[in-house]
């Protein structure tokens, strides 16, 4: 019996040794190297190669090594057993510091003032608005969207939220579904994506949602930030629609090829924020004991937790 | 009886507008202009001039344009009348804003990040502390500190407070006076500032100080914010505290000579973001109105809210 690790990122010897000082019983094997098959019970994946986890015989479950498991899904050979994916509540808090810090930063025009710095430029904006004259809209209400809200309203933005299935939060208008959606943007400065990836959602964020958004706020023009996933959006759309100001600003953690090649256009725009899809990391530690804990689980012929619904696909 | 509208920076005439909108029957004068000294009752002051407020036998009141009041007592010929300053709801939320937005941005690395993003670098950070990581102590628990200390909170920080005279916060570590600052020093990684600027506080974020800040923090080093006023500050100090490692890094809204002057080398420094004296900004509107509400309440035979003790000088 062995436990698989199988990526194409990362350093797939980091892990080894992680998962070798956790579980030292269990013989740790990656892609790389000759292994046999059939001891393969356990596979832990991230963004695994198409295929590499076909004519495993007695694969009992796939590990995700972070929260989201629309890289698993990808393989369109995917075998048929129990996927499980990492729930880290640091990793909950960090998306919220990432949308909290990124939401602030457009309200109080940071990129702005660091351009000015830079520039040796002195002057301010008399007609600052403060957060709560300005709506955010987190759309995506799981345990990251729920905790944003919680936090975005403290700070004391006016704050509502969109899901697929109906959601109510105290104090938080909601909307839902296709019929929500207008009502919801249309409302909606700040729209904060925090939505899984799946065949639904890919592309959802492109010029005809754009142009949704609220034109009434008082930043001057919507602004997108996606901590999602890129395949969420549609980068030429959303060039396009901060050329046609239907949208004011950018912030992109995540885009439609990772790392964001050098020739894309989003790097020197000047209304865009880039960051290397760091808004929420786990601690490789923390992940390697969560998934140590759940083979552990297994072993002890308990179940396991947090496992994925392939018809919704998270 | 009129209104005297004293100061040195702004646009006096929009502050003539707002008042004369506001209080139509009462005359509103000017330094620039000849008036009769023996008629002004009030006068609104943001910076007047030395001596400026001399020789107005009938003064009964002075207001501060500002929550600050530091500006009016740097005038030694003060007439000896009382002082109120400005209470703004939407002032202390607005620094709690600027707190939080820059708390985060040290701690998520966003001036590193923007750096790499304009030299087309995707790197991120896989030993990322989270904010519970992170102690931030916020010295000054006045209304703006007590705000500053519940919104970071909430957003993870670990938080301690310190202030003259002993505070009680439940929940968070309080330290008070000369004999609790070594104490709520060595447990600071960020050092959030929001004393008022008294003959006692003045210079007292200087090198003593700095080198008292945790080193065995997550950051690297310790971090100075200050949104107070730059009186506070030994700018010398904290360059050379910078250069030093005393300090990894300082976020500095207010200085010793506003606007900062174009040959400070704080502009330039890799480790300093500069803003324009702008973390808690007034509406103009909300503060005329306030002045307007108080001359209203005295001509009433009220009494004066939110009178200052020249004594402590807050």
């Amino acid at each position: 019996m062995s436990l698989l690790v199988a990526m194409t990122v990362w350093h797939v010897e980091d892990w080894r040794a992680r998962f070798a000082a956790l579980l030292p019983e269990l013989p740790i094997v990656t892609l790389g190297e000759p292994f046999d098959r059939r001891a393969v019970h356990y596979v832990a994946s991230w963004k695994h190669p198409e295929g590499s986890l076909a004519g495993l015989p007695n694969l009992a479950a796939i590990f995700s090594l972070g929260a989201g498991v629309d890289h698993i899904f990808a393989d369109s050979r995917l075998p048929q057993v129990p996927i499980a994916r990492v729930v880290d509540p640091d990793l909950t808090t960090r998306m919220s510091e990432y949308v909290v810090l990124h939401c602030l930063s457009q309200l109080r025009q940071l990129p702005r003032y660091m351009a000015q710095q830079r520039a040796g430029i002195w002057e301010d904006d008399r007609n600052q608005p403060a957060a709560r004259e300005v709506r955010v809209g987190v759309m995506g209400l799981g345990e990251l969207g729920l905790d944003a809200v919680a936090k975005l309203r403290v700070v004391g933005f006016d704050v509502a939220g969109w899901s697929r299935s109906p959601k109510v939060i105290e104090g938080v208008p909601t909307y839902s579904g296709e019929a929500g959606m207008a009502e919801f943007l249309a409302r909606t400065d700040i729209l904060v994506c925090l939505v899984p990836l799946t065949p639904e959602t890919r592309g959802m964020l492109n010029r005809a949602l754009f142009a949704g958004l609220a034109r009434d706020g008082r930043l001057g023009g919507p602004v997108l930030i996606n901590a999602g996933r890129g395949g969420l959006q549609v980068e030429a759309d959303i060039l396009a629609s901060l050329a046609a100001g239907e949208l004011k600003a950018a912030v992109l953690d995540v885009f439609e090829t990772e790392p964001l090649p050098q020739e894309s256009p989003l790097w020197t725009h000047p209304a865009v924020t880039v960051t290397p899809h760091n808004a929420a990391m786990s601690a490789p530690e923390t992940v390697a004991a969560q998934v140590a804990a759940q083979i552990r689980r297994l072993e002890a012929g308990e179940p396991l937790e947090h496992i994925v619904d392939p018809a919704r696909g998270y």
